[in-house]
């Protein structure tokens, strides 16, 4: 049993911490949060203890940590940790400025084999089958795709502004997708949105609703579509096609249950939120962590959110001049 | 263009005179029915004359007859129109009682090629797409076959007297699919049904549910259900079994349009009458009987309807004595 | 019976002349086409006999002319018929030149109520099941759509210099579509494209792929992608968003079988090509002129020309530049 | 943390051993097992300690016992662990003979609250979705239920004899799923059954296909499908259907993927096998089992093994007199 930390004990963090627990090669022994209740809650739900940060950096016993405190904390306690030689579960994003990512470049290079930030469609079944499948050859030669990523709902209010907007908080699992799933760096981004689901979206300088599109050197091309409402449940869906035709991966739907009356057959809904629909994928990142724990290199980590920022960047900057941006 | 005449003018002998008038090598002639009104108005619509049914016998000129009349005629017709030297297009069931059909065994077999009994599964693209498969061996050997057939909602009053009951009238279908399809002929019966829909149906004395069993003498089973109301319109499908796997005949839907809403995915409704539902058989089983004139070989005729009869009376009878029926 | 001549028997001349044939309200009497033998077949099968464009334009007796010449020829045809007296159903484009069209505007519109120009979605089922949903509000405020259309395989050699390009050739079907049902006019076009399917199609100055995005005056947006070659027969879908929901049109099958293998189950393939997934919209079209001549009023003419056409205009320039372009 | 026994480490102990494991309730302190090797391989995997039988009836530390021996041995490790106060997970069947267990009906009855007979379908979420949908009267009376249960490839050589035969070893899941779903006894039973798959089976005196039909005393029909060998993978399906519509439970795939090629889309294939489709209803009977060491009733003991037994008895006296059995 590999001793680990969690800083955070908020909603993300209470998702990783039941993963952590449950995993038969982990022992989550400590949780931080500067939130003292939800921190004691969670500790004793999962069997850890309270602990504070710096208690953690200081033993040697505790191998890894997973960061899951506010985002405008990520970047500071991922740092501190992979400078005390921890190994490092970074919920995304890793910091939302571009910039400030780059500053640091040389160091997280250097911890790489440390350092796993999360991107939850890569440990999805539905989404690694698909990668296979491409991997196989199935549909030949890859020459466009379409993800469909919608919300079920908006956010509340209070999480737009903190948020780093559409592009970064919500594109931004597209984007590393398309990267993914292409195996084809985007070489340029356009880019339109606009707020048609809610107003206060707006009126805190965001967008609700996207069509995005990129194209990489080799002439591939990506479409990617969001909205914060779908009004329908979570739509999450890709469509991959080659030059011997397409492979697709639907939506999930919460049973195989359907219902035929007079107005048709009725099936079952699909998953609410990303926290159902991911929620195998979750408990894969937190598997995909122990085995860093024990040697493997990280499937993700600052190399893929750099590039998805520089997206996310890209169409932010497309959107505002109504043009293509070359990356 | 063959000139031929159509017995009959109620909702079939509509469907068939508008099927024949649009056929590109028939002419509708004549149109005959014991009620001038409806005779004179379908005459109209199709170009057709009114005329009488010894008149037709009588000319030469007219080549087939199709016998859509009340079903307690089709027998006398069809025989009449065979003597006069006709084809003829007979309009299921050639009559209800076996004993009477095995009292002409000599005649109808003399008149085979001459005489097509139609059973609209046999036209259907989707049952014939099936049919195909099943012999190009997709399944293997096949082992088993379910067939539902569940009519959208209870027939009217005064239909079911005259009906012949739920086997004779509407299970007929199946027993000739189940013939068609297995290519196997079934050696026993067995059948349990029920009043569960409507207790004007058991007044009358007939059943509205049933499950049947087929038998054949390779071993091979045949799983029938039945209903006259099913609540989501019409629903038609098969499921047949083999060594190699199992294919499928689906029910079509009125459009390929669903809508996703917070309770899910809609699809479209189902066809809701047999009329929507085998349009385009009917309109094959046309373009057969005008390919029966040219010299082609009726798909089916006597033995078909003899056949499906026996199984029919073998159901009633193994549901009144709740036991297996040796055919 | 309303008497109607036809130019052209090519390809599209000879389907339309069969659903004119097959049509109980119209006679098609003629048949010309500068290819003797082309005609003489033509009108044989249909009944009606060779003539010629002078004589037609001169006969009071013929109604209605369906101009299905050669693509180069629509226009002079159109117009010379329409300033007969005729009424016209014009088979997509009426011309491949907007300057063209627009020099001949006040013309047109004098004539609209006597000229059809057909776009076949409009006429289809599915999609027409899909705006009637829209218009009873099923999934709210409409906000964006996707159309995706993707035809078979590659056209033939030589093709492609007389098509006037994928987006007046083959996107014009999805602009149109995407002006019906959005019922709300594109104001901006962005479109990338390149040649990943066959480097003829490039070598002789087009694209055989394509991602086109609309942007209306009132912000919806719309994605539309095309390729030439699917690989898995003629792809036809369309998703609408809204602020309650989603609708969607899917494919249509050859059939409602299945087969279920060791590797899943398997549905029947989608229709290979617009002849067979449209032939009933053609038909519908057929109707529509029949009842144009009958006083109805066209439900594209001039105007949806025009329309579609300067999108495919701004489409291509938009390619050429690399930059949104506004109308 | 309750600590509880198990006895056997074949292959169904072995999947609950690890639910044991892995449940945060339990403690899985021994593993017995006459095979040695099994026992202490498990154990180590578990982190139990491998004991005895006996041991484990003395130790009233341990509270509750997981029957997962050889199914010859089921009733007496039952019996012995009720007798000293433990509560027992019996995997099924309880035994298969009906005389046997109905001869321990008062010592069954009075131990009811602490024996729990597992049967997987009433904890899988796609029947319990379904069950909900009738309880909630969504197809509003329910009349007839079909129930096809095909396991994908014929069992290894050796299984049949030990079995039971395919009505108590298979077909039993369904007449629980039957009794549970109807909410209404069935009274009487027909079978048919054959040897169509593989002619060991034969001769080992057992069948592998089988459509077994029930009747309630209220009139419901149920129909069952049985076959040893689908050849598309195990297929798990129930159609319910009432007086308002139908509902449905349809296979699960093993992913979301689709490829589209010439030949159609095809779906990914379904679960191989029990244990991978019923792999969660596993895990809900382990934390069912921890629910009644906490107090709740057992959902199925005794009653329902009895039940179903009675089922299985008369489906084989069914087959071999070719007759209706009530019961």
């Amino acid at each position: 049993m590999i001793r680990i930390a969690q800083l955070g004990a908020g909603r993300m963090g209470a998702l990783h911490a039941r993963n952590a627990a449950r995993h038969p090669g982990l022992e989550l022994a400590v949780i931080a949060d500067p939130r003292p209740e939800a921190a004691r809650a969670l500790a004793a739900e999962t069997g850890a203890v309270v602990g504070d940060f710096e208690a953690v950096l200081a033993d040697d016993s505790i191998r890894g940590v997973i960061v899951a405190s506010s985002t405008d904390q990520h970047l500071d306690h991922t740092l501190r940790a992979l400078r005390a030689g921890k190994a490092v579960f970074c919920e995304k994003p890793l910091d939302l400025s571009l910039a400030t990512l780059n500053a640091h470049a040389a160091e997280f290079k250097a911890a790489a084999p440390r350092l796993f930030v999360a991107f939850n469609r890569r440990f999805d079944l539905h989404f690694r089958a698909l990668k296979a499948k491409l991997e196989a050859g199935v549909v030949g030669r890859l020459e466009s795709l379409h993800l469909i990523s919608h919300d079920p709902a908006a956010p509340p209010p209070g999480f737009v502004p903190t948020s780093g907007g559409l592009f970064k908080d919500f594109t931004i699992h597209d984007f590393d997708t398309a990267r993914w799933l292409m195996d084809d760096e985007p070489a340029e981004v356009f880019a339109w949105g606009g707020c048609l689901v809610d107003p206060s979206i707006g009126a805190a300088g965001d967008i609700d609703t996207a069509k995005v599109v990129l194209r990489t050197a080799a002439g591939r091309l990506c479409m990617i579509s969001n909205t914060r409402r779908s009004g329908y449940g979570y739509d999450q869906r890709v469509e991959a096609y080659g030059s011997k035709g397409a492979a697709m991966v639907s939506n999930v739907t919460n049973s195989a249950v359907s219902v035929w009356g007079a107005d048709g057959a009725d099936a079952a809904p699909f998953p609410y939120a990303f926290i159902d629909r991911y929620a195998d994928a979750y408990a894969a990142e937190m598997d995909h962590f122990a085995r860093i724990l024990d040697g493997e290199t990280p499937s993700t980590g600052y190399e893929a959110s750099v590039r998805s920022l520089a997206l996310a960047e890209a169409a932010a900057r497309s959107l505002e001049l109504n043009a293509v941006i070359k990356l």
